[in-house]
């Protein structure tokens, strides 16, 4: 007895502003995994996930890990249901908020904001991921709050560290695979094609996350007293980093491009029919010229080509005014962005042999890996994605994008290799959201959209 | 009726602890002139020297700057004095203290360390410069404590923006040439040739130094969704700094080496005879294999060769862990040593131009000047180069060296462009001393037999 799904829909209308302010108060925790100092929040944020789900009539429970705690919860579905078991993943945990200066409100004082498409909700994680988390636990709730129950077997797996490579998550899984086991998960942290397209992502690149830290003399030195003689870890880090790329882009790692593939002239020309425009994507962060190996299209470079960037270099003097020092090290993080076919240990190999076959006599490096995922496509032939297909269709009237993703969802290939589950990828992210940087943001409408595709996708694995 | 010069020397030797103690009081003053917080502490070690000549006898003034105010003060001499006016410049200003774990002691709270030298005292500032400055005043009071008055005729010019390349120090002395005339200038801000063997420095080298700012996107950006397509500022910046010099740190600037000549086959071969030992030089800061240009000497390297350092590099997330984020912007200030023929504002012209030209589209770089001063050679023929030729051997019973510097103090330049007069360099550092670093300090012993060297220097320009 499936409650009616207008119903529904109108009370999650009606309920709209308890929504957003519920999601409100889970911005004002600073989860932010990478920082020791917030270890407190991130475990707040957590309760507050389970408090919330609990609400809603799952058993919920936090469960420890070396590290930030996951949120485990089941909802049993309705008596005699004969649908798939749908595990939800999400993440409470968001990035650092620096530079804290170019936040125009504070980055953990969610505020609502006017903004071109309507309002949005402006804070750290807004959408990446507390935002999207929320449409999903948002539509469990008025399901229950309506609906008398929610009408599909629902297991919600919340961690806290995916914003530091989730190095905990792994181990997790493999621990509780009866917990865990569903037919398929269903994730909320990709974007949509634009604010009146609705997407399903069904590729993903990974990622080989890398820090190097270049050392020299035993200390700082002056540098008109022994500048001529001494090494400068800071010239040998720019001179190893700045051979990275090639002048067009072609990354100089031995063997980076091992096992990656052209995708298909059929893939390349559904692409090419999005008419995406580079010129505005990258106008709308003030970039005139797109970068990138040449010869591949905005989207190839952006879904199927591996990358290169350095993500923060440090080293020396970086206060006002100048100082004359030769530093006694400089570091740098770098990430390489995959695709299927490679290998993310054996780009991390490569690149710490790239750069000990540069280091002149003197110098030495040390390297420490933040993670490492593989590039994963997804079946495209489910009967769930069907269901989110028709979902969204119905929600926005018109048929959703099936797209790539430039960035990593390291769960992905997790669940798939310990569990042996695909994932479902319906997000309702924006370009401009301003993901990882100062004055992330939400559209309002999106969030409201969301909710109500996650209400109707629930209803479509109602089964009696 | 010069005092005996035994008498003073015994009453310095009598009063060397509490003119130590009165050297710890002006270190405690933490006169940072980068960092415009230490505004009031600059200004506080002004009024500290001020106080300290007044008391010597001094007319003694603090004449404001449009940055840091500048110490002046004049002693008249004897009645019928008939030598040389002698200039004594020095600076009260110090380099930030950063990084500020690696200091065994905290930088403003000196110490008397036991070293194997015997004592030194540790501090920022202990040797670079207020420790090489307080011996020449505690010259000047020992003179005037024992011998009823200093011997010649004194002007002091001491400044508290050494460290930031002196800005306001030229239009200063522009606007004072009477009351800063003099026949020469004496400074002691530079080395020894080890601790039992003094020397006077004849060559300084000059330096350009610079600060670049490449800038890329107008905020920083998610690397998973942008990567691949959006420019990296961190990329292009060690891209473009990489080729500074080339496998032989053979310098790249277009006209880098224009004016540069190789020292006579006459003065390498003095520089051979002083038997430099690299190795244990570099050894002592922990460095196994010397770097700069193949094809010179050490001593010309470090001397008579100019270099290019990076003093620091920032840019992107550089906290704990992972952020995968392509910043919007990336900086690091870089630093040219300069020798004799090259001149400091073509080099800066030269490393813009070196930055634009291989700059990819849709990145800007913009600049940041702190600082110009050529090299400079000092004329060893004056008599009062022979006065301190004589001071330095009597003490130390040794010939001192003729050496090189391979650091810059651009007052000499401005002394002698400015005011028209030679300058005679005549300081008690020690190779190790790690100016600029964590840990500086001075040798007790050099503070102590520098101290002696002024009071006989002072008193070979006695002419009743």
């Amino acid at each position: 007895m499936p409650a009616d799904i207008a119903a529904i829909l109108n009370h999650a209308d009606a309920n709209l502003d308890a929504a957003r302010a519920r999601l409100f108060d889970l911005l004002r925790i600073q989860s932010i995994s990478a920082q020791p100092d917030h270890k407190e929040d991130c475990h707040a944020a957590a309760e507050w996930v389970r408090e919330h789900l609990a609400k809603s009539g799952f058993s919920a429970k936090i469960c420890p890990t070396a590290g930030h705690p996951v949120v485990l919860a089941e909802y049993p579905g309705p008596a005699g249901y004969a649908g798939p078991t749908v595990l939800f993943y999400g993440h409470y945990d968001v990035q650092p908020a620096d530079p804290l200066a170019e936040w125009t409100s504070p980055p953990f004082d969610p505020r609502l904001k006017d903004g071109p498409r309507g309002k949005r909700i402006v804070a750290r994680g807004a959408v990446d991921d507390k935002g999207q988390v929320m449409m999903f636990l948002e539509a469990l709730r008025a399901w229950h709050e309506v609906g008398g129950g929610i009408p599909a077997r629902i297991k919600v797996l919340i961690e806290g560290e995916e914003e530091v490579s989730s190095p905990n998550l792994d181990p997790f899984l493999a621990a509780n695979p009866d917990a865990l086991a569903a037919d398929f998960a269903l994730i909320s942290d990709t974007g949509m094609w634009n604010v009146e397209t609705p997407a399903l992502t069904t590729r993903l690149r990974g990622i080989t996350y890398m820090q190097v830290t270049v050392r020299c003399a035993n200390r700082d030195l002056h540098s008109g007293l022994f500048g001529g003689s001494a090494l400068n870890p800071i010239n040998v880090l720019t001179r190893v980093l700045g051979e990275i790329a090639d002048d067009k882009g072609h990354i100089q790692l031995p063997g980076f491009y091992d096992g990656v593939a052209r995708v298909s002239n059929a893939q390349a020309a559904e692409w090419d029919a999005l008419g995406f425009d580079e010129k505005a994507f990258l106008g709308g962060v003030g970039l005139a010229e797109p970068a990138g190996e040449r010869g591949y299209s905005a989207l190839e470079r952006l879904w199927a080509r591996p990358t290169a960037d350095i993500n923060g270099i440090w080293g020396g003097y970086t206060g006002a005014g100048s100082k004359t020092v030769i530093a006694a090290e400089a570091s740098a993080k770098i990430s390489f962005r995959l695709v299927p076919g490679q290998d993310p240990a054996r780009i991390a190999e490569s690149f710490q042999r790239f750069v000990l076959d540069r280091l002149p006599k003197g110098a030495s490096a040390s390297f420490e890996n933040f993670g490492m995922t593989p590039g994963i496509e997804v079946n495209t032939t489910t009967p769930w994605i069907a269901a989110a297909r028709a979902a969204l269709a119905e929600e926005y009237d018109r048929q959703p994008v099936m797209m790539g993703c430039g960035g990593s969802i390291p769960v992905v290939e997790s669940l798939h290799r310990i569990l042996g589950i695909d994932t479902l990828l319906m997000g309702f992210g924006l370009d401009d959201d301003a993901v990882h940087g100062p004055n992330e943001k939400f559209e309002l409408r999106c969030f409201h959209q969301g909710l109500r595709s996650h209400i109707r996708l629930l209803g479509k694995f109602a089964t009696n």
